[in-house]
C-alpha cells in the first residue's frame, strides 16, 4: 500500500511559532511557566509540554508567580494587563495573523465603525478580538444573525482567522443593504483553506483518507467533514494506536493529512503505522 | 374601473431637482442655454424643454456661447473644466447622490484603493464617476468580470446609483477572496428600489398594471420587467395616446406607476385616460 501525505498538513505557522516560543521560554525562564489555556488543541502536545514542565492554567487566578504564555489565539488586552498587575512575566505568542485581526478591529472601532466580528462567539480568538474592538463590537456567526444587529451608517468587518470564506461573504452580503459603508478586512488565514484544498486534491488520488488531529480541534473536524463530503472514506484518529487494519483492506493507495494543531511527530507515527499495516496485509495475500 | 397609482412613482429627487434648476436657469440666464445630453431620458420632457428654448447639445463642441447645464447623471470633471475653458457658464445639476458616489470614488483612489465601480460602463453616470476616480479605476458589470480585474491588496467599491443591490452584493462576494481589504460604499439610491417595491405592492391588488416612461429609460424598462415577472399583465406606454381599451376589458382595478424619468403631467394624463376608458366600458355593459 502506498501512503501519500497531503502537501499542506499539520501545524500552521502560528501554532508552530507558539510551540517554539514556549519551548524557548522553558529553556530561558526561571520559575514556573504556564500556558493560559491549552497551547494547542491537541492532547498529545499538552502532555508533551507537561512532561517538559510547562503547566496549564485555565485562568490567571491559578497563577501566583512566574511566566505566562499567551497562545496563538490571542487574548483580550485586559488579560495581559491583569497578568502584569499580578506581577507575572507575560510572553505573548499570539499569531501575527490574529494580531492583525485584533489591531484592525481596534482601528475600525476608533474610526467610529460598528465593528462586526465574523466567527464563533465562544472561540477564544474571537473573545480576544472583541477585547481589542471595545464594548460596541458584536459577533456574527451567520448571515441570519445580521438582522439582529444594531443599525449603523458604517460597519467595519473582520473575521476569525479560521472562518470559511463563504461565511464572511454571506455576512457582508447581508450587511450591504443596511449601511452606507461596509469596510471589510479579510483576516481569514490561508492555512485552513490550504489544508482543505490539498487534502481534497490528495483525496482524488487515493481510496481512503486518514485525518490526524485532536477530537476537539474544530479545524481537524472540519477537514474530516469536507473529505467525507467529497465521497472518499475518511477516518479521524488522534494517534497511530487508533488505526484499524480493516480500513485498508484491499487498498493500494491511502492518503494522510492532519489538522493545523497536529504535531509532526504524531503525523509521522501515523504514517509509519499505516505503512506497517500495508506491508502486513500485502504479506497475508 | 378603479385606477390606483403606486405610492412611489415618477420623478426621483435628483431628476425633479435638475428640471427645476434648468427652468430657473431659463428664467434667469441671458443667451443660449443648453443641456449636455438630454436632461431626462424622456422624449416628452426633452420636447417641453425645447419649447421653452432650452437646447440639447450632444457634446461641448456644439456650444460656442451661453450656459450649459450638467444633468443629474453628472460628468467627468474634465468636461466641466473644458466648458469653462470655452468661456461657457456651467450650471451643475448633478444629483447630490451621484455627487456622493463621485466624491467617494475620488477619495478611495486618493487613499490608494483599486477603485471598482459596479455598473454599466456605457452609462453616462459611470463615465462621470470614472472621471473622478482617475485612470486606475475599473468598471465591473457583473461578478464574472471580477476574475479579470487587476490584483490589488485593497479594493474600494462604489456603485452606479441605479444598480440593483444584488449586483453590488455579488461583485463584493467575488472580490472578498482576492484582497486583504474590500471597502464598499453603498451608493445605490433608494429611488429605484422604492419605485419597484411600491409597484409590486400595488400589483398584488390589481388585475393589470400600466407603466409610464420613455422606451429608452432603463429604470422604466426594469420596472416593466419586474412587474411582468410578478405575473400581473403589464403594459408600457410613453403617453396616454398609447393606451388601448382592450387591455382593461372586464378589469375592475388597474394600477399605474412610472419610471423615475417620467414627469407628473404625463402620469396624470395617463391616469385620466385610464379612468375615461373605465367609464366607457362600464357604460357599454
Ligand atoms: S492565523 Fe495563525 S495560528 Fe495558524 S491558522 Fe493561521 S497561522
Ligand atoms: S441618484 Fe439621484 S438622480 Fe434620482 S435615482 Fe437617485 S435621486
Amino acid at each position: 500500500m502506498e501512503v501519500k501525505r497531503a502537501r499542506n498538513a499539520g501545524f500552521c505557522f502560528g501554532v508552530r511559532r507558539a510551540l517554539e516560543i514556549t519551548l524557548k521560554a522553558r529553556e530561558e525562564k526561571e520559575g514556573p511557566l504556564y500556558t493560559l489555556g491549552p497551547l494547542i488543541h491537541n492532547p498529545q502536545v499538552v502532555e508533551f509540554l507537561a512532561s517538559k514542565g510547562v503547566k496549564l492554567a485555565e485562568s490567571l487566578e491559578e497563577i501566583t508567580e512566574g511566566t505566562v504564555i499567551i497562545r496563538s489565539h490571542g487574548v483580550d488586552p485586559a488579560v495581559i494587563r491583569e497578568a502584569e498587575a499580578r506581577g507575572l512575566t507575560v510572553i505573548d505568542a499570539t499569531c501575527p495573523y490574529v494580531r492583525r485581526a485584533q489591531e484592525l478591529a481596534c482601528e475600525l472601532a476608533k474610526q467610529g465603525y460598528q465593528v462586526v466580528v465574523v466567527g464563533d462567539r465562544d472561540h477564544p480568538e474571537v473573545k480576544g478580538i472583541l477585547g481589542w474592538a471595545g464594548p460596541q463590537a458584536v459577533v456574527v456567526g451567520s448571515a441570519e444573525e445580521v438582522a439582529g444587529l444594531p443599525e449603523a451608517p458604517a460597519y467595519g468587518v473582520v473575521a476569525q482567522t479560521t472562518q470559511p470564506i463563504n461565511r464572511l461573504q454571506e455576512v457582508v452580503h447581508a450587511l450591504l443593504p443596511r449601511a452606507k459603508e461596509v469596510r471589510v478586512y479579510n483576516t481569514i488565514c490561508s492555512a485552513v483553506a490550504s489544508r482543505i484544498e490539498s487534502a481534497l486534491e490528495l483525496a482524488r488520488e487515493v481510496e481512503v483518507m486518514v485525518v490526524v488531529g485532536g477530537r476537539s480541534s474544530a479545524n481537524t473536524r472540519h477537514l474530516v467533514e469536507r473529505l467525507q463530503l467529497s465521497g472518499v472514506p475518511t477516518y479521524h484518529v488522534e494517534t497511530a494506536a487508533e488505526l484499524r487494519p480493516e480500513w485498508f483492506m484491499g487498498v493500494s493507495r491511502a492518503g494522510l493529512t492532519a489538522g493545523a494543531s497536529t504535531p509532526d511527530w504524531i503525523i509521522e507515527e501515523v504514517e509509519k503505522r499505516m505503512r506497517e499495516i500495508g506491508e502486513m496485509s500485502a504479506a497475508e495475500q
